[in-house]
């Protein structure tokens, strides 16, 4: 057993060695003075179980591409199986043909991964479950629910007192997952658009006037969505407003906007890892180490 | 027929185009906020023979990306044929195993093209030949001697005043291939370290005392080689120093280098576009779209 850690989430992976109790792998990981990506290993691993550790996070090309990279370096290595640790899957919101001629990259990705020599995945929370059936090795698909469940169990709030809100239809089951958990009610915002054009209505389906409200999506991106639901909550007699979310995409004016909202405070994991400059008060971060750990 | 352009060769693409005499194909290529690429195509390709002109030049990643999307959104709006018009083929470099437990990127990369869909492959020098046996679907292989060598035929010079010089051993053929058109000799720059961490001895083996000697090579990255070699070929009683390459990927100080050494023009093709701030005096661009079109 060997584990290697690229460039997206060497904090996770250095965590992960810890918990199994080893070492990293060592192995080089550079850019050309153009760009182009230059992996060597620069340890044995003929015949061994080999576990990579990384996200196709931001920069998700760049990211990917190495990964790439080093199932190939494993493969032309003689390792005897590729596992890939990927907390975050990229492009795993492009998994369907919304209009006509689009690409499906979530399946595409599914696909490049396998061809590069991959012999099996774990993963955390894909977008759509249904990604799992895009590939033909094994999948171990986790879930940060139980993470973020506890976290708030923690707080000891009465189960009248929270509810659990989904920001949107899609995350509904979701969201009652971690109702089950903490044994709270769910209620669901149910936006919808009178004419196009025209500004959004936030309808909030269940109850939430006078409780401590807990959103919860798989990916918060750019933070529009969850800082207008808070809103709404809040404007419908909420008392206080959580968020929580497995995938902290967090791009463009996301940070900003969770500064200025009424999120008292954003729960994430580390499937992604923060840079400094995100690492804001509001956000407290969870690990997903020792759950990924037990995948291994 | 359709011929779609993507970000890295636009004004490659639509010299194509115009001499195919037919309006470039409408898609619309975008970033998300994350840096995830979007791809749509605008026009309908059922049953087309689709061509998309990309190179795989810097950005590499987020090239070689796009290209891969590409191919996948148009495999999935039923294409008759995809064929690859990939001037410069990125991670060429990388075609061997040079030291232990190192990736072969540029199969690599030719597995990720074949498996996101591409039925033909049309590229330009590439770094080595024996990269066509990296697929199993056709290649077009094309050169850019004899654009290079039109140019310097303009030039009138006698043949006796010339000498094609090789920067390194690996690239005779090519300067040899060059010197037939020009009916002039050839010179090889024999570099060898007599120890290591001891500076290079720069010899040359052939006549360029008194010559123009024109420096060819098929990729100019840092330009390290090229200038030094000019210096040497100075040195060495040459009177006038011209180089060429068919990939300007100059990337790093390449820029720089050129512009301090005494090479007096430096003749590229349009394979990678020139970004407007490394438009120096000195470099003389050349197209190489009338080549691509006649392999359409
Ligand atoms: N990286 C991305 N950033 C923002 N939107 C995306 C991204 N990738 C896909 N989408 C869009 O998000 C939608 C999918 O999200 P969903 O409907 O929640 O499954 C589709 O309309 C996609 O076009
Ligand atoms: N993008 C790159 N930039 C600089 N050197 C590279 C690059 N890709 C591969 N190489 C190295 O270039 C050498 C191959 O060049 P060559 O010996 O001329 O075929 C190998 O030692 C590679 O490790």
């Amino acid at each position: 057993l060997k584990i290697f850690s690229l460039s997206s989430n060497r904090a996770l992976a250095q965590e992960i060695a810890d918990i199994v109790g080893m070492e990293l792998g060592k192995c080089s990981v550079h850019n050309f003075s153009d760009g182009e990506i230059q992996i060597n290993i620069e340890e044995s691993i003929r015949g061994c179980d080999v576990y990579v550790v990384q996200s196709t996070s931001s920069p998700v090309n760049h990211n990917l591409m190495e990964l790439l990279i080093m199932i190939d370096a494993l493969k032309r290595a003689s390792a005897k199986t590729i596992n890939i640790v990927l907390p975050y899957y990229g492009y795993a919101r492009q998994d369907r043909k919304a209009r006509a001629r689009e690409p499906i990259t979530a399946k595409l990705v599914a696909n490049l991964i396998e061809t590069a020599g991959a012999t099996r995945l774990i993963t955390l929370d894909l977008h759509a479950p249904q990604i799992q059936g895009f590939f033909d090795i094994p999948i171990d698909h986790l879930m940060g629910v139980p993470i973020l469940g506890e976290y708030f169990k923690a707080k000891n709030y009465t189960k009248d007192e929270i509810v659990i809100v989904s920001p949107d239809h899609g995350g509904v089951t979701r969201a009652r997952k971690l109702a089950d958990r903490l044994k709270a009610p769910i209620a669901i915002i149910d936006k919808r658009r009178p004419r196009p054009n025209v500004a959004e209505i936030m309808n909030i389906v269940g109850h939430v006037d006078g409780k401590v409200a807990i959103l919860i999506d798989d990916i918060i991106d750019t933070a529009g969505t969850i800082t207008l639901a808070a809103k709404a909550l809040e404007e419908n007699g909420a008392k206080e407003v959580y968020a929580c979310c497995t995938h902290p995409v967090l791009s463009g004016p996301a940070i900003e906007r969770i500064e200025s909202s009424n999120i008292k405070e954003l729960v994430i994991t580390n499937s992604i890892a923060l840079p400094a400059e995100k690492k804001i008060d509001k956000i407290k971060e969870l690990s997903v180490a020792s759950l990924l750990s037990e995948a291994i």
